[in-house]
C-alpha cells in the first residue's frame, strides 16, 4: 500500500453503515477523513469539550460556551468534497490575521459561537453548519457543558516523588511534567444524549487517535460513554497513536498507553488496537502490548496506517486513505 | 393610512423590475424593508464604505477590509421573510456578549470579513451571504475600496468663523459643529461596477434616508455615480429626512439639506423628492423647498411615511409599508 492509497479501491463494507468517532483536535481529523473517504452513511464525530486554548479559549472565556475549536474541526473534516463544501471548510478553518483583537480567531468558531447565542443550543448550532458544509456527518460534543480538565503530574519539582495539580487542557498538553492521572471538572458528567444515542447505534465506534490525556481519555471521564462503548455490540477500534511525540505522553510505550485507558476506565472493553505496523516496537513489547490489550478484551492490529508525503519521508500523521483501507479490513 | 399599513394591499406597479437604492446605516435598512415589500424582482442595495466606528472600524483597521457594518445591515434589511431567511437575519445582525474583545462584533461582520478573506473579493463575499439570506436583492459597496470622509465643521472654536478639519465617519457624524463639506478620502474615487451597473439598469433609484453628510452625500461624491443617476432614464427619488434629530444636521432646514446636495454634486439631476406630509414646515418652507428642488429638476412630493408605533406615537423611523406606499404611487 503507498502512503497515497487510491481512495477509489477502497472497499466499502456492507455492514459499516454507523460509525462513531470519539476524539478530539488533529487525530479525530484524520480518523473523520477516513470515514469520509468510507462513505459511511450515518457518522457522527464525538468530541472532548475541555480546550481552553487560544481561539476556542477565547470564547468559552468571554461567552461561557462549550470550546467550539474541535468540535469545528471536526465539521472541517466532514464537509463535502465540491466547491460548496471546499469553500465552507476552507471558512471554518480561516483565521483572521493582522495584529489586533481578531488575529487568530477561526471563523467557524465565531460561526459556531454565534449560532449557539441565536438558537441558545450549541448543538443546533452544529447541525446548522453542518448544513452549510453538506457534511457527510453530525458532530456533537461529548457533553453539553464545558469541562476542565486536571492532571497529577509529576517531574515538576526537584523531588520526582512530588506531584503536582494541573488545570486546563493547554497546561496538560504540554506539561513537561509526566501526566500520571487526569480528572474533569466537574466529575462524571453526563454524556450529551447525541453521542449517547451514536455510540448506541454504531456499528464501528473507534477511539483516537489524540492526545491521549487532552483528547481521548477524557471520553473515559464520562461513565455513560464507556458503558454504552462497553456494552454496544459494534465493533470497537482504539487507533492508536503513531509515535509518542505528544509532549504529554513523551516516552511512553503503546503498552503504557494502554495502562492509562484502563487506569481511567477499568470496565472498558474494546475489540481491537489499530497499530502502525511500522512501529518501530520490538517483540518484547508487542508482548507486553498484546498482553494489556487482552485487558480490554481486545487483540492488536497491526497496519500501515502512517501518511508518507510527497517526498517520501514519514509524518507523525495518520493517512486517513490507509485508515480507511485498515478499518475497511477489520469488519471483512 | 395606518402606522401598520397592510403590505398586502401595496399595489405593486408592474414598470418597477428593478431598484438600486443607494445609502447606509438604518435610513437604507427602512428603504430596502420597503423594496422588499414590493418584491420587486432586481433590488441592489448601495452601500457606502466610509465607516470607522464600532465593530465594522474595528475590522476596517485589523483586517483592512472595506467596513462591512452597513452591508450587513442591507443584508439582514433584504433577508428572506422565512425561518430559514429570519434565522441567518438575526445571526447576522447578533453582537457578541460578555465583556472581552469579542463584545459588540456583530457575527455578520466576521462572517463578511472572513469571506473576504477566502474568496479575495468582498462583492463575491456578499453574494454568498445573500444566498445564505435567501435575499430579495444583491448588496454591493459604492467603491470597492474603503474610504474615509473628511468635513469642514464650523463652531468648534469660540469663534464662530474658524473651520476645522474633522475625519471619520464617526467624527463627522457626531461632532457638536456645524458640517459645512464634505470630501472624501482619497477623492473622486471609481464607483463599484456592480454599483453602476444597477443605477443603469434600474426602474428605480432611490437616495436616503440616512446621516446626511455620513450616509447619502458620500455617494454624490463618486463621480461616476453622480453621472450614472443623473443620465438614468429610472425614476429618481431622494427620501428625505424625516427630522432633523440627527446631530450633524442639528437645525437645517429640508431646504438646507437639498442645498448640500447641490453643493457636493451640482450636477446632480433627480426626479422627486420625498417629504414626510406630517412634517412640520410652513408654508414659507414649501416654498424654498420646492426651489431648491426645482435646481435638482425635481418636484416636491408629500406622503405620509412616518411609522408610528402600537401606542400610536411618531417615531423618527420611516414606515417600510408606507414608504412602499408611496414609492408605488409615484410610479403608477
Amino acid at each position: 500500500m503507498t502512503s497515497s492509497a487510491d481512495p477509489q479501491s477502497i472497499a466499502v463494507p456492507a455492514n459499516l453503515q454507523s460509525m462513531a468517532c470519539l476524539g478530539g483536535g488533529h487525530g479525530l481529523f484524520q480518523t473523520l477523513r477516513a470515514a469520509r473517504l468510507l462513505a459511511v452513511p450515518d457518522i457522527t464525530a464525538i468530541v472532548t469539550v475541555a480546550d481552553d486554548g487560544g481561539s476556542s479559549g477565547r470564547i468559552r472565556r468571554e461567552l461561557g460556551h462549550i470550546p467550539p475549536g474541535d468540535l469545528r474541526m471536526a465539521l472541517a473534516a466532514l464537509s463535502r468534497e465540491d466547491d460548496r463544501g471546499r469553500m465552507w471548510e476552507e471558512l471554518l478553518q480561516h483565521r483572521f490575521g493582522g495584529s489586533g483583537a481578531l488575529a487568530g480567531h477561526a471563523v467557524g468558531n465565531l460561526l459556531i459561537a454565534g449560532l449557539t447565542d441565536i438558537l441558545g443550543s450549541q448543538v443546533r448550532a452544529l447541525d446548522v453548519v453542518a448544513e452549510l458544509t453538506n457534511s457527510h456527518g453530525r458532530v456533537v460534543p461529548m457533553c453539553e457543558q464545558p469541562l476542565d480538565i486536571e492532571a497529577e503530574v509529576a517531574g515538576l519539582a526537584d523531588d520526582p516523588r512530588i506531584m503536582r495539580m494541573l488545570r486546563g487542557q493547554v497546561a496538560v498538553a504540554t506539561t513537561p511534567g509526566e501526566v500520571r492521572r487526569v480528572r474533569l471538572m466537574p466529575e462524571h458528567p453526563e454524556a450529551g444524549p447525541d453521542a449517547l444515542d451514536a455510540v448506541q447505534r454504531a456499528d464501528l465506534i473507534t477511539l483516537g487517535p489524540g492526545s491521549w490525556f487532552s483528547s481521548v481519555i477524557p471520553h473515559l471521564l464520562v461513565p455513560q460513554l464507556v458503558e454504552a462503548i462497553s456494552a454496544a455490540e459494534a465493533r470497537r477500534v482504539v487507533i492508536m497513536n503513531l509515535s509518542n511525540t505528544q509532549l504529554e505522553t513523551t516516552g511512553f510505550s503503546p503498552e503504557r498507553h494502554v495502562h492509562m485507558l484502563l487506569q481511567h476506565a477499568p470496565a472498558l472493553r474494546v475489540d481491537q488496537l489499530l497499530v502502525d505496523s511500522a512501529a518501530q516496537i520490538d517483540s518484547t513489547e508487542r508482548r507486553h502490548l498484546e498482553r494489556a490489550a487482552q485487558q480490554l478484551g481486545a487483540e492488536v492490529v497491526y497496519a500501515d496506517v502512517r501518511y508518507v508525503d510527497q517526498d517520501g519521508r514519514s509524518t507523525d500523521r495518520h493517512c486517513p486513505a490507509k485508515l480507511a483501507h485498515a478499518l475497511s479490513a477489520l469488519l471483512s
